[in-house]
């Protein structure tokens, strides 16, 4: 790719079953660089007719075999490989992100991703499938045969996030779960990377055409004005929605969902500042790489992950002095990067510019933030101030960092005690801080999905174990998780079969 | 016991993390027969010590072995056993129900219930432990060591249910399944059955000191004025709320639970009606049995089941005549029964006045309900009337049927397409309706958690494969069930831990 021979032009249609549809109104993107496209305006209506698809075929999808649905997926991800250039020509110049990080990282992560549940689906274990035998002898009472297998929900309204255009959008981690499951999925397109949303739809209903999967199993409705969600969330034929974006935005369509005359599950993935915990004896061993490492997972795709590391506690003193001083000369080297959209940008110097006026902190480095760019900030506070001001514990989207001082171990307790619901949790430890790790680390569980040890947590591996969710507002649903395989059980729903001939059952059970 | 002899008189008490408080203010209990006794009225001062207490007590009980927390539960068991005389005579004299139903039904099924639970986490199937090893060699990024585990979530509230003063209630379903999990329990007592809500605290107190568990892993707070269940589900330390009961009152406490600045899980069951499909060649051949059938299923225990078949849907015709006769000679021969509370009696008429009264359904059997007492009655409509009438799909509590004449299956259809959720739906049906069936189960599977043939829903199994729950408003979360195994998973939470050294990890991964 040259740039100088776009290889993508989006015509700006919505995808409702398969038919590219548009109206007059429209919305126009807001590239980093290239070309701005127009794009058709959502409405309400579309978002019905859309629904209504799904609703449609799930009546079929929803009884398709396991291994054509595994097939399927894995049409998905050839059909979004086969348009590589287009992909990453489109994201590029909608999101801002450097060409590796969409070629060589995000459309290889939404591949395989899609890969690993199909090959999820065709082992099965998700299903749970239980049977309790007939007992007629039994006394007083004799027992049924009873037979438990996890069933599909029906259609599932998808809420992509900005800074992953792949991974966490369109055809991303919820759209790949719903789809395995066996769910028809009607995602509303990310604003932020329109064309980019319209050429993986473009991959997905080529993936139905060839596996011939009914066409109403996937839509992509562009949005341009709220009413979109809204009228998704509230149709009364979506039966969950999977979401990730900012608190305020997540906070009101959960509202939504659950004012609802049927409530109905809102998986949203809500804000995270992801603190880490320096204990002593790391610290001082190692205090100085450890703010070099840091201020480079800060600062990593101009810090625009939801696991972005944004807090580090230590103890003051000479070694925690080393680890900050570290961190600021690293930030202070990095060079100023492009932000996912202008109001990402706006929002990230109205952030800095709250902690630069808060008497709660003080300022150990500020860059200066330009338009869409974006240098990195450090700020600093203490213990007290943190846990009086909850307006530091809200998440600045982008390369910020806020280090909190404890005097002692005894108040790094008491601060892991009063944080909120996060993703992810840091210990940074040596052998000899096992005994403090293991005071922290029972509080700490409660507060987070994932708890590591010496490591950063940006970088989400998308397997088995893995866990991205967490307590409120980390989360809406801290039974559950966004990635990995464990996913695929927000959109199932057990159903029980008693005495069911064995010519009824789903195929499944039978 | 001769009933002249009481062996238990309540003292009216809160049990707050084994001590027995109360406040001057009381409300008195309305047995069907027997003694009045009073009870201390629950405040919120109340629930904030008992829910303070669950917090400390969730700091060792969430990290106990398996074993040990079984063989709690184990110890409830035999501690309600040990209890059955005073159970039996105060529940009875509580809810009316008769001598055989608490004694040889309910308490077995409670302890049962109990057990289930202890050989459940014995096993450990329910943890579902994941590990994805590391990968240090792989291209682009190495992975980390990542091993996942459900943990329990905190300190659970529990509602317990009316009409089973036992298995739903303070030592019930709920309660088993929180402790199980590893989750101190909060129960508000049933203002239905305070006396026996405290003799199973008594037995539960008895356990958690034979067993050595900190005394904050259950309290017990009387009801008496909707501060209490209000306080329960707003407090900040509880992480969850089981809840069986009505919708009205089940939809206000959700909607309190879901506008917390920290949403939380509320699992609650709500109300169902059970249609019952009876199709053609069933009904032809044996359209008369299943009307007799029919008669005891509804009137069993004064109709007083969740589960409770309320709804036969049948085609007009000869057949469907002989059905409904033999359904009303059935219940005519049926004597009344106490019910459980003056107030169900009274909603049970009201409920019986209302389709008494509705253009859009007959009366085909009605008989007097005096008192706390109710006799059965029976109603007749057809689909349209049904569909256009939401009011006749709406439980009424008690022995009251329903009968839908449909002209075709394809009538059928539309009217389980027009269906809300339900806890169960039963198809009665010989081989020759296997093809009607086939295009019925797709549509009723999407309606209910648990599907029936050729039997009556009521009789709900406790074992691994049940699923008691539902689409809204059978419950408030279709992916989950409050009977059986599964239900344990309400009260857990996945988390991943990352590269975590093994002395570091909960007993469960190490």
């Amino acid at each position: 790719m040259d740039g100088t021979h776009p290889t993508f032009t989006p015509h700006g249609k919505h995808l409702i079953a398969g038919e590219w549809v548009a109206a007059e109104l429209q919305f126009h993107s807001s590239p980093a660089q290239g070309a701005v496209h127009g794009f058709s305006v959502g409405t309400p209506a579309f978002v019905d007719r859309a629904v209504r698809a799904a609703e449609e075929a799930f009546l079929t999808y929803g009884y398709t075999s396991r291994a054509h649905r595994a097939d399927f997926l894995d049409a998905i991800a050839e059909e979004m490989e086969i348009r590589v250039e287009a992909i990453t020509e489109i994201a590029m110049s909608e999101t801002g992100l450097p060409e590796p990080r969409i070629r060589n990282v995000e459309l290889p992560r939404t591949a395989n991703q899609l890969r690993l549940f199909a090959s999820h689906i065709r082992a099965g274990n998700y299903l749970d499938r239980r049977h309790d035998a007939a007992l007629p002898d039994r006394m007083p009472m004799p027992r049924p045969d009873l037979k438990m297998v996890q069933r599909p929900i029906g259609p599932v309204a998808v809420f992509g996030a900005s800074n992953f255009p792949l991974a966490f959008s369109t055809a991303g981690g919820d759209t790949a779960a719903a789809l395995a499951a066996g769910c028809p999925v009607v995602v509303k397109g990310h604003s932020a990377h329109p064309g980019t949303s319209e050429i993986v739809a473009v991959a997905i209903a080529a993936a139905i055409d060839r596996c011939g999967m009914p066409r109403g199993v996937f839509s992509l409705i562009q949005g341009g004005t709220r009413e979109v969600g809204q009228a998704l969330v509230q149709h009364p034929l979506i039966k969950a929605v999977g979401f990730t974006g900012s608190l305020s935005g997540g906070r009101a369509l959960f509202d939504l969902a659950m004012s609802r005359p049927e409530p109905i599950p809102f998986f949203g993935e809500l804000g995270s500042v992801n603190p880490m915990f320096l204990l002593p004896e790391a610290l001082n061993a190692r205090g100085a790489a450890l703010g070099k490492g840091w201020a480079a997972s800060l600062a990593m795709g101009a810090g625009q992950f939801c696991t972005n590391p944004g807090i580090a506690v230590i103890e003051s003193g000479a070694a925690g002095d080393a680890f900050v001083a570290a961190a600021r000369d690293a930030l202070a080297a990095t060079a100023p990067q492009t932000m996912l959209t202008d109001g990402i940008a706006a929002a990230y110097r109205d952030g800095t510019a709250r902690l630069d006026a808060s008497d709660a902190a003080s300022t150990v480095l500020e860059t200066p933030s330009e338009g869409r760019m974006a240098g990195p900030n450090l700020f600093e506070t203490d213990a007290a101030h943190y846990l009086q001001n909850e307006a530091l514990g809200e998440e600045v989207f982008g390369p910020l960092g806020l280090v909190v001082r404890v005097s002692d171990a005894e108040e790094m307790m008491s601060l892991a005690l009063g944080l909120r619901g996060q993703l992810t949790v840091t210990l940074h430890m040596n052998d000899a801080d096992t005994e403090i790790a293991r005071k922290l680390v029972p509080i700490l569980e409660r507060k987070a999905g994932r708890l590591l040890v010496n490591g950063f947590p940006t970088g989400v591996e998308v397997a088995d174990a893995m866990v991205h969710g967490g307590p409120f507002p980390a989360s809406t649903n801290f039974g559950h998780t966004s990635v990995g395989t464990l996913s695929i059980r927000r959109f199932l729903r057990p159903v029980c079969y008693q005495n069911m001939p064995d010519a009824l059952l789903p195929s499944d059970l039978a």
